[in-house]
């Protein structure tokens, strides 16, 4: 049951001039299953992307690195499900290499031009012949208009597809922005179990594109947290044909902030759509510390709080049990934190002030918060300036049942 | 439902000489409910504790603090359940204060002889005239064989009683060991919302009773883990009444070793009984990380694992996808961590080898190791000879179940 996750209508997802995507059966891990997705890029277009910091690091991140970094003429992704290829050391690099190979040599490029991902069960080896089976009717059904399929065909555990799309004005042309996620559970920042692509036909040097999907990384997809799992997978790719006729060539240029806000906007629409179907979630949680003394320590609260699994459980409940929460911000790692300069609010109820209960907080007030779907949560530090947000979910039986059951 | 935890027959729960126990109801929470317990100790004995690291440190604990640091003569705790005591600001502190100089001017004793403790709920008042009510009961009740009834009345959402009981001979001399501990939830290191509560009849100096008291939570109460969250009332205890004519005065004395030795087996007793009564169990894991360059990375790695909610759910459905394990080892956070170096056992199955599956592993070993209610993890890191245990359990239905429901 996914919360407040809206899917846009298919006269709302954009096609992105210069981006095509292919879909097809290989069946990785189940017969009959669209599970390998192909996306090809107009020649000219630049690509960046940011990678898990797990040290077991997978087979497809690996070669996504060494291939960003051979000279960034990426032309290719190639995106399979049902299995994750981490954790299968020498074979598993030559599942990915081969990979981009065979896509290569069927689309005119040369290897290095072709961006592997993977995701599913870690530790398992990845069926080759599988993959390379199906990826000629991958290519053959490339089309501009297959995001929704796409969205589709990357989902593991997720029970609704990930799409935003959005266009903006600037200079004279429409420039349009249109991404896919997908992940459901292993969701942690740096990143999630999750991957991400996003597409704009501005115009973006490759160099200031990589420092741009950073930047947008880091408010979006590194702000979210669903268990505290950081995968093995997680990749977040953005592409920039530059077909719209905008061009943005330094963070001076002229129309360079409106695009990277609508970028940041996508992203950020991406990495919460995957809070909102987190799995067994059943409410949407905003965790905004302020206040902090630095943005390490507004985090450190922040993800202290959102990680608790007690924390998590009583909002599943609606049980305003919000000591929980305060336990959480003295545990979370702030060594010198003087509690009687905490505050919590739940959406605008002030819970706590000083430290402890506010003399005017009564539970029905916290109750009523959190029996919605969508709850605020604020918490300052009393500290200085600085503020954070992160994203997350509540805990409920049913992350037990799928994460109990995800591979039977 | 506890995992193998065993509550030993009261003919084997030994008293020691010098100490009584009173236990009465309060109805702090609830009504007709025991939940009040006093300890006297006699004149001469040493104590010695420690406290929680949360920064939210409830009222009890910063009492406790004040008082061993003003002379340390402790002649009793106070212990209450059903209110924690924590979160409450000044008022609380005073609560602290009036139940110390009420147990005091009934024992005879200066305030400062007291230590209170509370275990519950966070973040409400506690009814401090229930307790001063029922304190008199509770010390017409005191008597030396009540470690049974006090191990019963210190319980919140723990489902067994939790005591360790053993002796040695040392010097001629027969030594008394007996605990209890308390704790379900709210569990991790440094502390957990738990409550430990040990005496020997040997004789210790205070200072050296300090000392041993920390080591010995940091290789017991320090290293179990349910949900990662620590309480803000953890407290660890350890009374030297000097009854039994052993005397132990330095880390050279003869029977030091054997003492400390007891003691610490006592204490980790207790503390893996927390474990086995974790809310929800059905496994009692060791994680043991071998081949560390640090007890940091060790631990880092250890709690890693034992706070991953995918682990811990697949070790629920006993479903070996132990590809999460090498996911939790990655994101553990040691940085230059060498995955090639990374070995894992689950019993005497060998999983994975040099960072991937190890060729010869087949999934039914390792499901079969997976279906105890017992399991020994081992992960050896190849960096060096460091070597951490840590204790946990699973995760399952009834964890949400119970942490859902708790106040209600």
């Amino acid at each position: 049951m996914a919360v407040n996750l809206i899917i846009p209508p298919e006269s709302e997802i954009h096609s992105v001039d210069g981006v095509e995507i292919g879909i097809a059966e290989a069946g990785i891990r189940k017969a009959h299953h669209k599970d390998l997705t192909v996306f090809r890029f107009a020649q000219g277009s630049t690509v960046a992307g940011v990678f898990t910091r797990n040290r077991f690091r997978a087979a497809p991140v690996q070669v996504c690195e060494s291939h960003l970094a051979s000279g960034n003429a990426i032309r290719a992704l190639v995106i399979n499900t049902g299995n994750a290829n981490a954790g299968t050391g020498e074979a598993g690099m030559r599942v990915a290499q081969e990979t981009c190979r065979a896509a290569a040599s069927l689309l005119g490029l040369q290897p290095e031009q072709v961006l592997p991902f993977s995701t599913g069960v870690i530790l398992e080896p990845l069926p080759l012949d599988r993959l390379l089976a199906a990826l000629p009717a991958a290519i053959d059904n490339l089309a501009a208009a297959n995001w929704l399929p796409a969205a589709h065909s990357i989902m593991t555990t997720d029970t609704q597809p990930k799409v935003s799309s959005r266009r903006l004005q600037a200079g004279g042309h429409t420039v349009t922005i249109t991404g896919i996620s997908k992940g459901a559970g292993m969701i942690r920042p740096n990143m999630a179990t999750m991957l991400g692509f996003m597409a704009t036909d501005a115009a973006i040097p490759a160099e200031l594109l990589a420092d741009m999907t950073r930047r947008i990384a880091d408010r979006s997809f590194n702000r979210i947290t669903v268990d505290g799992d950081t995968s093995t997978n997680d990749s977040f790719i953005i592409v920039a044909t530059g077909r719209s006729g905008l061009s943005v060539d330094s963070t001076s240029s002229p129309h360079y902030q409106a695009l990277f806000d609508a970028l940041a906007a996508s992203a950020l629409e991406l990495a919460q759509k995957i809070v909102r179907d987190a799995e067994g979630a059943t409410k949407f949680m905003t965790i905004q510390v302020d206040e902090a003394g630095s943005a390490e320590e507004a985090l450190q609260v922040a993800y202290a709080v959102a990680h608790s699994p007690l924390v998590k459980t009583a909002f599943y409940a609606s049980d305003p049990n919000l000591g929980r929460i305060l336990a959480a911000i003295g545990y979370a790692g702030v060594a010198d934190l003087d509690v009687s300069g905490v505050s919590l609010w739940l959406g605008d109820v002030l819970v706590a002030s000083r430290g402890q209960r506010h003399p005017d907080y009564r539970e029905e007030d916290g109750q009523r918060v959190m029996k919605e779907a969508e709850i605020p949560m604020r918490i300052a530090l009393g500290r200085g300036q600085v503020s954070e947000t992160v994203y997350t979910c509540d805990f409920s039986h049913d992350y037990v049942s799928i994460n109990a059951d995800y591979r039977s």
